[in-house]
């Protein structure tokens, strides 16, 4: 056991949502091996005290983080901490030669000031820093084949913002325009226990939150710019919906060509992903539900115009913790490592 | 048993789930006494055949819809009936004297040209139309307490009208601006059984529909250009949500004056509604939840400002069926008989 | 306000969700006045910062416990606090002259060493905790009648109980093949923040839970000795399903005459409850849904028999903090006080 | 594209969701090229108009059944119809040298006059009937190997036998004293349109159905017959669960040897299961949720003794769409074929 062409993983943080999905996901991807779980809190407990559905086919016991020893371990290193602490443990794993993926705020944002502002944490990582680069393979493929420092996005801007790509790259629409209407199933939160989270609170109900105030406002505002070539602003608003898995963002904005027609913008992304076997672009009048995504590293994108009031209407839906995470990550390893992109990465929802 | 000075009242349309609401409402009643039940397809089954839960309380059989019987027999007429009855049954009974409250979409449209083009339904009962008012007290009241025929909103209306209200009447935003992103239960599809409703189907998921294209969009414009003071489009797209009840309508538009601040808002909102003892504008940074409103006929409404983007986001929560439909219809009738307007209402939801 | 002819009431611990439900029904019953809240972790809050949906009509600040105060202004007193905190304070607010109404299970156990097994709580109050009766209705109404100390039962007991009295009442089954095989949803664990209760942990899947080991039983079982006549045992196991409320208790039990069909357990059953308003005994064929009950005081029962097997099954549902807890603490105080049993209690649920 | 290697297979019926669950298995599945689907009611249409999600990778036209042309283009076929239809096809199939796999109650009996009686259909097909052997590997795994005809389990049933199975080979319980209490979620019912599985109707809420008379009992008593070595009748509840996919199986019985705990049972139980990998027998002290199993061909089996009662109480969960469908045919016929019996098949859940 322990085939030697396989690369060694280990994972630091792995015992929220987010990490037993990677957990999966490296399990069964035929190019790695996971050998290492850290985690400080839960160090000395097997895995699968955690997730004892997950026991008779992971057999790892948390350990101690000991950056020195996991180095030595692992070429690859998936961080999936609280934000705020992948910034104090990257810098030393690149230096000793591991490539690393980080599932946190840490290393989104290319202005470091913004990321302070937002998240409460001041930065001496700067030239470490200045390395990574933003994990959205649809849109960074070719920085990410060359990095070694991944900053993964998060969920509600993954949808988001593959969503919104083709229209702020092609010009298509007036930027100050876009509004995204964005709804989570209830795992985005976590598995901490909080008390809006419980199933007694959240189930049967809907709700806005953090309305004009969301820390991924920011990093959606970071790409759109890059996107469009000048700075510019989104009104982001998220929901929680009383769903455990997958995310809606539903975009307006309105068109600068009034003469175009729903059938032109579907040509015109699925041109744009083209090369993305992750993103599907649905035919005219099909609109995509989140559950078709979940279980899967897929974006369902449906495209429509309203001719009456010149807006483009844009419905994306990933599974937040896979094309929103996890899956998210291992696509970007795939990427660096120079396998075929759809490696290990599930492409077909278990409907219903 | 039928207390002399309780006005009779009956229910053609009872078998949906408008009607199992409004036979609940109007059961717990203190001015009205339920006679009559009426329905093609289900006549001459009793009541609790369709409704076990009920049987203990409700003793009454379905009976065949025979107007003159009907009229004879009552003196407030609702109908629950599929879009296009109404408008033939109601002629008669307001000509018999009745007072009628429509459920359906048949009597909320001024033009008649539109309600026929969306509805693809001819009319041929102009001058009765005429005479229809629209079935929201917080706007209509006084027009509602001289009418005998009122034409119910549907319930995205009344989430997105009571949400959007006081900005145009006050001229505080840039009508072509507004756009409202509706969600709502299930159970606003009706009893009837269709595959995209099944629990196996619409449940942990989520999806937009009738996108640029649903029927509520000219109800509401039709509204919205009413207190506008003129002709105005909204961009309304519906969702819909994995839970049983409940309507959020999420409403965007942009300040005229940049330099309002929520506070302002809030302000404004309680006073538009001060009259509305069904309104409830929420606290500072308090945005509602639909379970709050499920199981009373209130409306809660937040309010924030973002003034990064000179935008005001307005949520707006409803219970579909009880203000979105059978509560709001009995609100109507308290107005239209001069009774107290929160007679018969629950005002309190039964959280969680 | 304050009207004279009203009793004043108080609430120790409405904190939670058997609070909150408390705090409605009591607000709308006509014959009383909420008049103190009190909690020690959330004094000096408005109890609508607990629950901002309720701040239109519930105006009141959560005070600090002090037994003096709390028999000067209230009458009676609904102790709903965690297991072992009510015996300490039951006994000062009887000597003041207070009734007491307990949700906790401090007071329902005649053999108080059972409790102190169970609920590790030493006691030092036996002479009151001898006057205690144990709170439901249906079975111990004219001991309720004349107590000034209640023990309100737990929410599976409820729904068990009511389910099986009328079997052992009248000894048609063999006791020991009783088996409780119970569902609940998930409120029944309160509002305290825990992982299993989270909605992403909590929906969409289903487990048993303290499997022969739960703290129920005892109570169950004490109550079905006092009407088999002597001392038997159950098996009883609790089930978390994925829903906010509602409990369905499936009782299965060997008929000790073969030749008895469902018609006759119907019969006998409808005769048991007879005087019994809240519980409603389905016609043959008809088996209860926990949503009939939900948003009610009622406890619906359907009876079916196998006649291949032998076998009696009993279906019970009931809301879990409604007639599993507050509702039923109301019911008691109506007979304590010599009112209407049905006073102030909803008798039809707000369906679907 | 058709690697020569690959088994071509096809599938009559399958546009319910043992069908979306079947196509979705055999096109991960590395032996195996699915190249016909046929069903009547949906022949012409790409299937992908029946499961949009599914377009990207399943790209098949549902075709007119015609024995003939099948049996020409496939070696293996799934029949996914409605109950009373495979055995009008299977013979036929069978004749001209297809391997067969019914997931419809037709192979399921020894008895026809058992089946003709529950499912009320006469049956011409005895001959071929007496060759049929019952799906459940981990029971009838050698018969599996030697058959071409396979009646694939009902999805109670699979939960059920597969936790009582090792008790009755080993004579451990008293028989007539077995009760099985199963749940499952809504997807069992199919994706016809049907009121009662309506989200709005099943959601929030849990009843019993088909009590003392539901079609799966033969069937279970059929195999604990066989398990027993003598006739033995068993309880069969089954209960309505709000959610999607999964099935509970509670079962009571009481242990011939009251001396048995729990740590022997669950020895037992290793043993028992030894040689079947998708069998996990938990360790003490812990139960199996239904989501552990979802997304998954596994069965996860609790045990539980009640010492004061003298009764083994087993939880026994899995998929119901998968290890209770069409997991369970591509199990069977992975051992057919001679390969290896876990190939295909998922065994790590997607949790949460």
């Amino acid at each position: 056991m322990g085939d030697p062409e396989q690369v060694k993983v280990g994972i630091i943080g792995a015992s929220g949502y987010g990490g037993v999905q990677l957990v999966r996901l490296l399990h069964d991807h035929p190019k790695v091996e996971l050998v290492y779980i850290g985690g400080d809190s839960s160090a000395g407990k097997s895995y699968s005290d955690l997730y004892p559905h997950i026991g008779h086919l992971v057999d790892l016991t948390v350990e101690k983080i000991d950056l020195d020893a996991i180095a030595d371990r692992c070429e690859v290193v998936f961080l999936g901490l609280p934000n705020g602490l992948a910034c104090d443990m990257a810098p030393t794993l690149i230096e000793k030669g591991c490539k690393v993926l980080d599932l946190s705020a840490d290393y989104r944002f290319e202005n470091l000031e913004t990321y302070s502002a937002w998240y409460k944490k001041e930065r001496h990582d700067r030239a470490i820093a200045a390395t990574a680069v933003y994990g959205l393979p649809e849109l960074y493929r070719d920085r990410i084949r060359e990095s070694d420092l991944i900053g993964c996005p998060g969920c509600y801007c993954t949808a988001s913002l593959l969503g919104i790509a083709p229209l702020l790259k092609q010009g298509l629409i007036v930027p100050e325009t876009a509004i995204i209407d964005a709804k989570s199933g209830t795992s985005g939160g976590g598995r901490q226990a909080r008390t809006h989270l419980l199933l007694a609170e959240a189930d049967n109900t809907l709700t806005a939150y953090s309305v004009a105030a969301h820390r991924h406002t920011p990093e959606i505002e970071q790409v759109c710019s890059d996107l469009a070539g000048h700075d510019m602003m989104v009104q982001f608003t998220p929901h929680l919906i009383p769903m455990v898995r997958g995310i809606l963002a539903t975009i307006y904005a309105t068109l600068r060509d009034p003469g175009l027609v729903r059938e032109d913008l579907i040509t015109i992304y699925n041109a744009f992903y083209r090369s993305s076997p992750f993103v599907r672009v649905l035919p005219n009048g099909i609109y995509p539900q989140t559950k078709w995504a979940v279980g899967t590293n897929l974006c369902y994108i449906g495209v429509e115009v309203d001719v009456r009031t010149d807006r483009v209407i844009v419905m994306s839906a990933i599974d937040n913790l896979i094309k929103g995470q996890s899956g998210q990550a291992v696509q970007c390893l795939n990427i660096m490592m120079g396998w075929e992109e759809l490696l290990g990465l599930p492409q077909l929802g278990f409907y219903p």
